[in-house]
């Protein structure tokens, strides 16, 4: 399965896990919506800032509220 | 491997494959920047519409110039 492990980059800290086995992701008005592989979906206020599919990364940074 | 396939997404077309195999991709100031498995690298003004991981999939949708 190719999914991916998705971390917040928060600078200064090391990379912290927010959702694992990410499938999906999808930006909407309200967020960026992230759904693993068993359906469980997660919506956070962040942008994408690097997608490392061979090493199952995705990075996201949060957005200033 | 877990690297996808990016499409570019039209409206009212057939999404167009626009590059095989990415392993990353990164957002920069002057467009997307897709890197390929191979170290190949290519760079278009556009947005991420969609990943669908476990399809291998990137959905991509041109910005307005």
């Amino acid at each position: 399965m190719c999914e991916a492990n998705a971390f917040l980059r928060i600078p200064g800290k090391e990379d912290e896990l927010f959702l694992e086995m990410v499938d999906r992701v999808v930006p909407r008005d309200d967020g960026l919506l992230l759904e693993d592989i068993f359906g469980k979906r997660k919506i956070i206020r962040a942008k994408i800032v690097e997608l490392a599919l061979v090493d199952h990364k995705i990075i996201l940074e949060k957005e200033p509220q």
